[in-house]
């Protein structure tokens, strides 16, 4: 790993909250520098002079003109995010005393701050390992409780410590493999090889649970695909705009904070769930009958649940089999949902409970039994998991790392089967360390480094 | 002044940072509860036995579910922005967090602020006075420099300073003349109505000095209104154009700031210019030949600046000495600007240097003395005072008190003249009193303090 040390050692300068109006605003320095070019512009006490974790009050001046009365928050390396020294100015929330400022430190030696170079900065520090960091980035763009869980776990290390874990494992056998080939006239065995396949076949059990657990952490981070299938007016866009609707009226509108609504995208209990192509969902092409066409078979199947929804007052029993069939034949969870409750034909609801116990009735029109409903999908799709907290992989540069991993690991099995030469065996096992060690950053890469900080938002 | 005890007293929580994806936010937390509250749901030192002005790390938590890793800044009764308990929780910039917090908070007692409560509570336990509180939220919007000095100036007390000297000249007298009516029937002076006709003379020069800064306070908050006027092939759209174009450039990207531009809006020298109706004036409708048209003349009369531009390749001294003649009889400052220089007729330019010496030569197109144009519109409007710290009223509310005010004043100078008694010169003293105690705050009304704070944003 290398990186050009003049950029490791300068003070970087960036706005850290967000763009727009507000009370206060949030600009962070850190470097060597960061807390001598605050004073240098700052009237009040010297910031030199001052504990650490301490906030002042004074003014920023450029020369005699006062930019803004701040507070000035120290905090003196290593006790900090970046484990450099760091200066947090809270400044009046205006655009214009945001960037007189920032100009101003810039002038002084500052330089702005690449996107994520904090987080970089304190990852090359050692305040944290890359996945912990991967995680923070993570943390910020989380927008339900499922994927905010899962990075928090993440950044607070819990993920982290399972691959360290294995690593360590492993890098006890490969020292004593490499230890053996230093003495391999004398034909000792410092290492079981019984051992060793335990151990490999234990640690292969981890990896494949973690690589499992992909399809989760990628339904928790990018939400939960979801089909709504139905006769044209079995009522698919009255239910998702019911849905849409209970969920802005659940999250009460606290003063000042607001959360973006997505079409299409609907929180249950925690998790996201995003209706597939409900643009055409919304029209009144994709019929039930239309699951024959291959296209809408394909889309259906990449679906994690499908809600087959009929029409209570306009679908017969003939029609319901028919329709289960298909959808059975597609592999696909899938819940059957009666609509329109409220005008049903009872004889068809009585013969449904006796063919189709598992059926449930709703009125989307009305919003009866939408509580019902979301436990069901809830239960369907399983997702007590990331509630256990079990680790779950969210990142798609994990997951090929992991999946590296096991070939390495079954490369190793295999050396042991054929029982290859030592070195050969130890080069395995260094390969299975390496594909580890680039999770959590041991291993590591300026273009990866780069490629990884460069999806952070400026100032974090 | 009455308020509601309960809601004096209770602790209060807002969003401080901007909405939007940024590094971190902040919430902030004031009232007698705000560190314990925050103490029973934080995991690291205990909170409550802290000093002022320190941060701490830690965790927030719902129970045992951890909502986020957060540094927390204390602030002890009375040295705080509000005079009470405050905390502000920095956590990671995402709004499923900033919810959850806030959520949380207000499940544990908190109540969401009102718009401008935290400012509304710093003015109530007398952190500074009225105008100094209006102050922030000018200084929060400030986007030019002079705005932004004008509201600086006024946030840290120069108005108020010179309003509070005034008023204590006049208390002085007021309580003499007061004295006296005590005195009735012994025919005592204490107050020498001449001193106190010298006074009301020099307040009167002085407030009439604030009220006429009022254009100008006026001007620097909201811009110079300013008129393109010239035939339709002149080129003001290219003129405005090259100056945004300019002034865009002149901003330099800082990383992670932007500024928002405004259409028609254009920062010259630190002053926002604001022409007016150009979407008119960039139709080919808005000629110097419609002067003559009563709509048009009576909008370029409510103009501080009009540019008269005209085409050096196509107009004739007989037509800009025309026009120069209307130009003069609006009694509106204006500036000759010949265009197109770089295609020009020297014969012409000859002639106009010496017919209109004051006449300036650029090209909008290729960007030439532009720099000359923005030096010349500078000096006519004049705004060097904004520069000399001089106080200059920018709210219309202050105004409004200063022009009754004077009235008051002037019925005391009249009441002196006809040598009404002292009970309704005493009447006259303190209705002027009463105006000027309304800038700073000393006289105010639920309502009127209600209005003021009503315009802050959340959190401040």
């Amino acid at each position: 790993m290398s990186f050009n040390l003049s950029e490791k050692n300068d003070t970087i300068i960036a706005l850290a909250t967000p763009q727009g109006v507000g009370a206060i605003a949030v600009i962070r320095l850190s470097g060597p520098e960061a807390i001598s070019l605050c004073n240098s512009v700052f009237k009040g006490k010297n910031l030199e002079k001052q504990e650490s974790h301490t906030i002042h009050f004074g003014t920023i001046r450029d020369g005699e003109k006062i930019i803004d009365e701040v507070l000035v928050s120290l905090f003196i390396a290593p006790k900090s995010f970046t484990k450099e020294n760091v200066v947090e100015i809270s400044t009046h929330g205006s655009s214009y005393i945001i960037n007189q400022v920032i100009k101003l430190f810039i002038r002084k030696g500052a330089r702005p701050a690449k996107p994520g170079e904090f987080t970089q900065r304190a990852f090359l520090n050692g305040q944290f390992d890359l996945a912990q960091a991967e995680a923070v980035a993570d943390l910020i763009h989380s927008d339900s409780e499922a994927s905010h869980q899962a990075a928090l776990n993440q950044m607070r290390g819990g993920f982290s410590g399972e691959i360290q874990q294995l690593r360590n494992q492993l890098i006890h056998f490969a020292s004593m493999i490499e230890l053996e080939l230093d003495f391999v006239e004398e034909d000792v065995e410092f290492a079981s090889r019984d051992d060793l396949r335990v151990l490999i076949e234990k640690l292969l059990r981890v990896i494949e649970q973690l690589i499992a657990s992909f399809d989760l952490g990628n339904v928790i981070k990018n939400g939960v695909p979801t089909v709504i299938a139905g006769k044209p007016n079995a009522g698919k866009s009255t239910l998702l705009n019911a849905l849409l609707n209970e969920e802005k009226a659940i999250v009460s509108e606290i003063a000042g904070t607001t959360r973006d609504f997505i079409e299409d995208e609907i929180n249950i209990g925690g998790v996201i769930f995003r209706f597939i192509d409900t643009a055409g969902l919304r029209e009144t092409t994709d019929t039930i009958e239309a699951i024959g066409v291959s296209r809408t078979q394909e889309k259906m199947k990449t679906a994690s649940l499908i809600l087959y929804l009929f029409d209570l007052t306009d679908t017969d029993m003939v029609e319901i089999n028919r329709d289960v069939n298909k959808l059975e034949n597609l592999g696909v969870p899938f819940l059957k949902v009666g609509n329109k409750i409220d005008k049903a034909n009872p004889q068809l609801i009585n013969d449904l409970k006796e063919k189709h116990p598992d059926s449930l009735f709703i009125s989307a029109g009305q919003k009866e039994n939408l509580d019902d409903l979301r436990n069901r999908i809830l239960e369907l799709v399983n997702l007590d998991k990331f509630r256990t907290g079990n680790t779950i992989v969210t990142n798609i540069r994990h997951y090929d790392s992991l999946v590296k991993t096991r070939q390495s690991l079954l490369d190793v099995l295999n050396g042991l089967d054929i029982q290859i030469t030592n070195d050969f065996l130890a080069m395995d096992i260094r390969r299975s360390l390496h594909y580890l060690g680039e999770i959590t950053g041991e291993i590591t890469t300026d273009d990866l480094l780069a490629n990884i900080f460069s999806k952070f938002c400026i100032g974090k």
